[in-house]
């Protein structure tokens, strides 16, 4: 099926339920330079396409040729149960992760350039009684990897996260010297392999208010971050802090990337900043992979007023990074 | 000294080696429909005026007229040394928190109607071998008020805390019913008083990550702040939440003010999104008492780049609190 010309992109459209069918058939009207690929029940698409007004064709993902707007190649994989719009239904949580394990299997045998998801939706995998605490711990386990690094990033920021889901009492523990170690190696190798960046520049805030001021409010920057920073400083990393949270995104276009401790300190800027504009992208992992900043959204699947705008960058990212 | 007509602000300029001074006589060149009174060494502010190369006439602090630009009445209080811009000396330190508590014993006498303070170093206070952790802290003493509130605001955006500065590993264990009753009292007793917000909406954000999600990222909104939350609104209260911070921000619009519950959870956003064109308020003082929302830039002192845009925006906002 492979096309050696163009890229090859698989698209989990992510929960049945939601917004994700919606946004990738808007997308699907669109000129992408790439060959598209959406890993999910045809007859879905069919239905939501026509609830929304939307003109599609559907094909067999076999002829690998470059997307054509209202065109859409399909690897198709059954629904347990037909979908109503906005109503969870956990007899399809199987089909949703069975969409996502067939197009990580195709991207880790190679098949695929990077595999882009819409939103799942947690709460109903877990009460369809399967184990299941995210995308990235998911595709973490199916990939063999041993630790990725979340990262979101809109045209002018990107924020990536040492904790990402842990209760705030748990934080301080969990910025160990080896994760701290370990996230800065993948989050600083993934952007030169896949960002181009020879020497990227990382921005480290404190995990304390004002970075502990020196040692006044907190010792883990003393304790746990400066030594980890000055080890990888001597290896050639250009690593700036442990700094203020508060100042580190003013300064933001003096770094690359800012790495925040946990989840409040920085997605909050990164949300207010450029929310449905932004990607969600998984470091780490042995395959490229994106996702949209959002989710699921279901009060406005089928309605459409869902945006594709997210996941139209989450495409052109995996493109960038495919090209890299 | 009070004339009845006109507001009557006490300001002082802080750290006498840092921005303070400067910013002070740039804001006095301008028209500001008040009497302003700085709290302050009067051979001080005539040097600095001198190495800006601006022109200011200072006046005892009698008249009470309407502020005049290139005017400054001064209640005059003396350094104990010379001071080198940019040089910290803490033999200067008894003499910044002279002008502070002169400024907020006039206030307390109603002799003005309200205090605007620029930014101290806590650090050199400190070296002086005074104990002292901050403005905010330092007034509530002075003025015995028990729960004082620090919120940050912008033309579009209003961000309080719960606790500030703190340790993070410290955060949780703070979030006791009880505190978080008596912030979202004063919260609301300011904003109805000095803002003029009849029933001010506050969004109030979980402590922990997506707000706990149902209590599988943490139990703090469930034990401690929902029942918070919900005794308060059956006093009549506007509560929204927990909301997850990291939408709270984008929801903005939708209510008054976002009560966060630690420092690096609502700084952040605020400061890249209005830095140096915000103000510090203290509420739960018997005093009016706003400030500039940056620190002493002791690198820019006497240069002419510092700018006083957030005194300005900090006396703007004490007019109008004032005036409510």
């Amino acid at each position: 099926m492979k096309n050696e010309h163009i890229p090859h992109l698989a698209i989990t459209p992510g929960e049945p339920a939601g917004i994700g069918p919606d946004i990738l058939l808007q997308l699907a009207q669109q000129a992408i330079p790439a060959h598209l690929v959406a890993f999910a029940d045809p007859e879905l698409l069919t239905q939501r396409a026509a609830q929304l007004g939307l003109s599609i064709q559907l094909h067999k993902a076999e002829h690998g040729k470059l997307h054509q707007p209202g065109h859409l190649d399909v690897i198709p994989i059954p629904l347990s149960q037909p979908v109503k719009c906005g109503v969870l239904n956990p007899a399809n949580a199987g089909y949703v992760l069975k969409t996502l394990r067939q197009a990580c299997q195709a991207c880790i045998e190679k098949r695929f350039d990077a595999l882009v998801t819409a939103p799942v939706h947690k709460g109903v995998i877990n009460d369809a009684g399967i184990p299941f605490s995210g995308h990235t711990e998911f595709l973490a386990a199916q990939t063999g990897a041993k630790q990725v690094v979340m990262m979101l990033a809109s045209s002018s920021l990107r924020v990536a996260l040492v904790t990402t889901h842990l209760p705030l009492s748990q934080v301080s523990a969990a910025i160990t010297p080896k994760r701290l170690e370990t996230v800065i190696r993948t989050l600083h190798l993934d952007l030169q392999n896949k960002f181009g960046l020879k020497v990227p520049r990382i921005s480290v805030c404190g995990l304390n208010p004002h970075a502990g001021e020196g040692g006044h409010l907190g010792q883990e920057e003393i304790l746990t971050m400066i030594p980890t920073l000055n080890k990888l400083r001597a290896e050639g990393m250009h690593l700036i802090g442990p700094v203020s949270a508060d100042t580190a995104f003013r300064a933001g276009s003096l770094s690359d990337v800012i790495l925040t401790m946990y989840h409040d300190q920085g997605l909050p800027v990164l949300k207010q900043q450029a929310f449905g504009k932004a990607v969600n992208v998984t470091l780490g992992l042995p395959i490229i992979r994106t996702s949209v900043d959002h989710g699921t959204a279901l009060e406005l699947a089928g309605t459409g007023q869902a945006s594709s705008e997210s996941l139209f960058y989450a495409v052109q990212t995996a493109l960038e990074m495919i090209q890299t």
